[in-house]
């Protein structure tokens, strides 16, 4: 059932990353993704603006049928203007490479969000499921239904001895890429997190800034990916993600308890400051926002902090950004104009959010 | 009438450039002090041990017997520790050459501290007298009374035709080095500091540190004060100082305004960081605390901060100091320790001067 949704309706939910789940604190969300193309048909960096039209016509049918997303709604690339892109971006539900594209390009997703399918983008599908936690293996269970039901009507491109064929080489054989974004700011505080970035690139796995590939660290924020797809059972990189997932969290956890044992100052300060300046600010870049937001979260997930709505407080995570904060402004703003209206709308927040410093609510 | 007076109960009373004088948020205080040294006997730094004793024994009683003194208190170097000595400096009452001296040194200082007078620091007699705000004029008015006093009783080292005679040939003539402290942030902001301090210095006066010579500035504190001390009459040196100090209240003034004019966003933002980080940190340097401090008191000048009591947040200034936290304290402290205990002190003084940011009372 295909339901009407703008990029306008979107706003008013919270977006399928950033509501709780399993260790929420520290694994911010779960994502799996498959690249699939058409057999016999151009690649859509190959084929001109007609063809993809031609692809896209045909897929679309079979995408839309499936159980799995309704209720979806459809959004063509052609038919939304920059800011519309930037917010479906922030979301996570299209690239940044997607967003570029025009005419032949559509979103089809499922109105919580949780189901994206890219249509042509690198490749003629791209089918994502995301969750929120530590949720990697339901995310590939979902999107692996997903794609079993669209390959009945579809005929994939497929090769018995390399697996599904894709545009970029990297993505040939399962075409999975399962990724998981973290929030580690123990393991930054105690210095400790390049010997594990180190580790984990050892042993075949990609760690990345917050908007994956090409992207800076931010907000003590990394995903953790697959690098190869070829080659390995799908159950084994869902696996390995999620075991090398797991032992990040034991080493937060630990790093977060060192950190309140022995340089408990040194928390209370970062944790602090982050809210003193959220709290107080008129000028605020999208960099530093999240940067103090990850102080903001570590302070609650550790008890300096409290909040009567911890949601509000993870939503900035996303309202901050400069599409979200344009789009509610209802207009384009200068980046100085999104600096002083993201810490307006943070200053807000934090008070709607009921956030307070956990000590001196017992002084009083 | 010399009084007991230690050290410790120093720290009861607030400090004579921290009281509110005329133009108290930008003139901090204003400071005249002259330099005087007996006939016929060695400078200090030539003299030894011994002979600084007789100097000062010859001294005493006339300081002392000084009425505008009165009520004064004598503080013999050699009898203070490390830490006192720190106080007094921090007091503006000594000065640091004067802190490590031991035998033959002493202070004599009113009980309010608007009179200090170090006997054998470089010379054998620094007269100083402080006043709140912009009294320059006063204060030369008032240690100039002191001098004449003293004058009746010892026989000073003058030359008809130099004047005065002073160890350092800087200090010769009228021995007299005026200044005034200035609060200067809105010019700082602005960027318009630099060639403030090249024109005063162009017509011969210097533009130090908050500690005067060979301090830096911090906190957008600056000390104004004449160089030459020779073949200029006490009345135009004081005046000259007076007339550029008001020109640079002036400057600030305007600066002020055309930043609450054109960069309203940037003036709330800096000193909203200020209050936030002040009073959430809970590790806070010595400088970072000033320099904070600075941006908090201009938000109380321009209306953006509210305090029940300003005076209060003044006193900061000084009980930040590493001398006065540790003292306060009770014991010597680590420099680490000392960030931990000046972070706390700021914290609970904001909340005990119910300071505030003023929009956010409106907004209630």
């Amino acid at each position: 059932m295909k339901t009407d949704m703008t990029v306008d309706d979107l706003l008013k939910q919270q977006g399928a990353w950033l509501a709780p789940g399993e260790d929420s604190g520290i694994v911010v969300s779960s994502r799996a993704r498959l690249a699939r193309n058409l057999k016999e048909s151009a690649f859509p960096g190959w084929a001109g603006e007609e063809e993809c039209e031609r692809i896209l016509a045909e897929i679309l049918p079979a995408v839309e049928a499936c159980a799995a997303l309704q209720p979806c709604f459809v959004l063509n690339m052609s038919a939304l203007d920059p800011l519309d892109k930037q917010i479906l971006f922030e979301r996570h539900l299209v690239s940044r490479e997607h967003a570029e594209r025009g005419r032949g390009s559509a979103l089809v997703a499922r109105r919580d969000e949780t189901i994206a399918i890219m249509v042509n983008e690198e490749d003629h599908l791209r089918l994502q499921a995301i969750r929120p936690g530590l949720g990697v293996r339901e995310a590939w269970q979902v999107i692996d239904a997903v794609d079993s039901e669209i390959e009945k009507t579809i005929r994939y491109a497929f090769s018995p001895k390399l697996g599904y064929l894709t545009a970029c080489p990297t993505n040939v054989g399962t075409g999975l890429r399962a990724s998981v974004m973290v929030h580690v700011p123990g393991l930054v505080l105690m210095n400790e997190i390049n010997p594990i970035i180190k580790g984990v690139s050892k042993i075949g796995l990609a760690v990345r800034g917050l908007w994956g590939e090409g992207t800076e660290a931010i907000g003590n924020m990394f995903q953790i990916s697959n690098q190869i797809s070829l080659g390995e059972k799908e159950e084994r990189i869902v696996g390995s993600i999620e075991q090398i997932v797991l032992e990040i969290v034991e080493h937060e956890k630990n790093a977060r308890e060192r950190l309140m044992e022995k340089k408990g100052s040194v928390v209370r300060d970062h944790v602090g400051r982050a809210y003193g300046i959220l709290s107080h600010a008129h000028i605020l870049s999208s960099k530093e926002a999240l940067d103090l937001l990850s102080g903001l979260r570590l302070g609650l997930d550790l008890g300096i902090l409290k909040a009567k709505n911890r949601q509000a407080v993870d939503a900035l995570l996303l309202t901050t950004q400069p599409g979200h904060l344009q789009k509610t402004q209802g207009r384009k703003l200068r980046t100085r104009d999104r600096d002083l209206a993201r810490a307006q709308r943070v200053r807000q927040q934090l008070v709607r959010a009921g956030v307070g410093m956990v000590e001196e609510k017992k002084k009083e």
